[in-house]
């Protein structure tokens, strides 16, 4: 079984796989020249660029796994959302949803409409040997909900709270097309070759737990629990989530992701043994100097083996100002002393 | 004893005392009269301003305590950095501190350089009754250095980080000098008669708990101690600080703030029975129908009456689009319906 596969099977030897949330991309000077002169969104459904952009992280870092190049938001474009990823801000709704006018215009995702990543994966799948599957991946039903509410990136998510609260039937009808959406998305990927797949619920954790429980984790289950039929192994993952993991991995994926806030170790006592764990690295220390950097990988790697898999990874995506050959540093170092560390901690 | 006071030193019987975080100020309509013309940091250094702007939510809410009207970037002002508070943006520094020449530009802070503060605290407790404190405040050493190295907000504070991890000397030596400010800052306003003061940590809560404990709680708590050797109760407080809850409680205030991400129970049971905690109702959820909002005010009393103090608050500043209105209604709440409910929980 390929370490990716096998860690989130909970099947792990001392091999500890690795790859990166937003591998592919801009901190990759060959990303830019493939995609000279095409919007992001346009690079996203041409399945050539998608399939190039997606292996360039794969020859440069050797990483375990190849994450798809697309964005949480395609498969909005894909059922007609109105909607821009502007650089610098990200995604920009010009017809936010707050109403129900604004729900019954958010149709079914027809597979056909993103065929493009499916054409890409199955390019990619042939690329790629046995050992590196692709992963695949969606926005989970609130984050999706949270842009299109806010209409775009927003610091405190108060026009979606107050929705969830103001209209809880309105808020349930939404995240339930959001989760058909999402869950159709992955499958489409799924079909084509994808033997793993991460669902984002990148602001979750601007929830308090009992909101969470409630209104959100319902309908990431949903997506969960299709994803689980298809016979694939999921991921789960948001940013800041340290008091929702509990019920992130009730939610029913095979690995939850966290971020650097909580030790993985902790963060595998607080989600038990039944799930492995992926994370954690703080993005934001790729800038310091390596000795100090490299300790900081030992850590989560030590940590992380106390946890019944483990998949290394950041604690969020690869900012875009990141050295490259510092991943590949990295990489490395989880590969060649990754064992080693890991069976210190078992013994 | 007044009640905020009571609840601080874990002497509190039913009543429940509350206040806001940034309740002087953009939300009120009587602030942008008072303002009217005078730039922010102009206005917190007239005293006659300070004054009338701390006494307004006083007036309009009947809360348990007024928090003088300042800015954690005054005292950085007073000693000679060069910076601006641009709105819509927050602080702008015009040379961030990233070496040893910036941090000796750094001076110690001179009372009189303050003295504004300290007239209109003096001020302020001539006019309050005995049973409303005046709250001082301070940025604590981690927050104040991330805008001096930022130069400004953040979102991943990663030039921060980089200095702490590459310069780790550096690093100490500017956050020592910070603790220095503030502990000095917080010394004048006690001296000229705040009863109780609030640390803010604002941005801690970007750090992992093991850098947070070595980098960062020791100065944190020098300039806790240096409060409590002035005989004056402290409170302590961070946006995202679930999992540094029981170390910032280690840095030694008497009451722990928590954002609305952790109940408060939980809060609690984290920094244990020794420290009260303050908090924690989400600032988003504001403009909620008030029957939902209520309930979340009641869920926050319900939770606070586990630890052994409780005073009420938002788990984050009141934003500025906030209706005064729901503030006093949430007052109103608390004490009216707070001490059956605290009863309830503790039968």
């Amino acid at each position: 079984m390929p370490p990716l596969l096998a860690a989130a099977a909970r099947q792990q030897g001392d091999r500890l796989p690795v790859w990166f949330m937003r591998q592919a991309g801009r901190a990759l000077p060959e990303y830019h020249r493939a995609r000279d002169g095409v919007g992001m969104l346009e690079a996203c459904a041409r399945p050539d660029l998608v399939t190039e952009i997606t292996l360039q992280p794969v020859r440069r870092y050797g990483v375990d796994g190849a994450v798809v190049y697309s964005d949480i938001v395609v498969p909005l474009r894909a059922v007609g959302v109105d909607l821009d990823l502007v650089p610098g801000t990200g995604p920009v709704i010009a017809d936010p949803i707050r109403d129900r006018a604004g729900l019954d215009r958010l149709r079914p995702l027809d597979p056909a409409s993103v065929d493009f990543i499916a054409e890409a994966i199955r390019q990619l799948v042939a690329e790629l040997g046995e050992q590196t599957p692709v992963i695949g991946f969606a926005g989970a039903p609130f984050t999706l909900a949270s842009y299109l509410v806010e209409g775009g990136p927003s610091r405190d998510y108060a026009r979606t709270k107050a929705l969830m609260l103001a209209d809880p039937q309105l808020w349930d009808d939404l995240c339930s097309r959001l989760a058909d959406i999402a869950a159709e998305f992955l499958a489409v990927q799924i079909g084509a070759g994808a033997r793993i797949v991460q669902l984002f619920d990148s602001w979750a954790g601007s929830l308090a737990p009992a909101d969470y429980r409630q209104q959100v984790q319902p309908h990431s289950a949903r997506v969960l629990s299709r994803v689980r039929e298809l016979g694939v192994p999921s991921i789960h993952f948001g940013v800041g989530t340290g008091e929702l993991l509990p019920a992130m991995a009730e939610a029913g994926p095979d690995v939850v992701g966290a971020d650097w806030r909580v030790p993985l170790a902790e963060a595998s006592r607080r989600i038990g043994p039944d799930h492995a764990v992926q994370g954690n690295l703080d993005p934001a220390l790729l800038t310091a100097p390596w000795p100090v950097l490299a300790d900081r990988v030992r850590d989560v790697i030590r940590s992380g083996a106390q946890a019944p898999g483990h998949i290394f990874n950041l604690g969020h995506g690869v900012p875009p100002t990141t050295d490259p050959d510092v991943l590949t540093r990295i990489v490395e170092l989880v590969h060649t002393e990754g064992p080693a560390l890991r069976a210190e901690v078992a013994r």
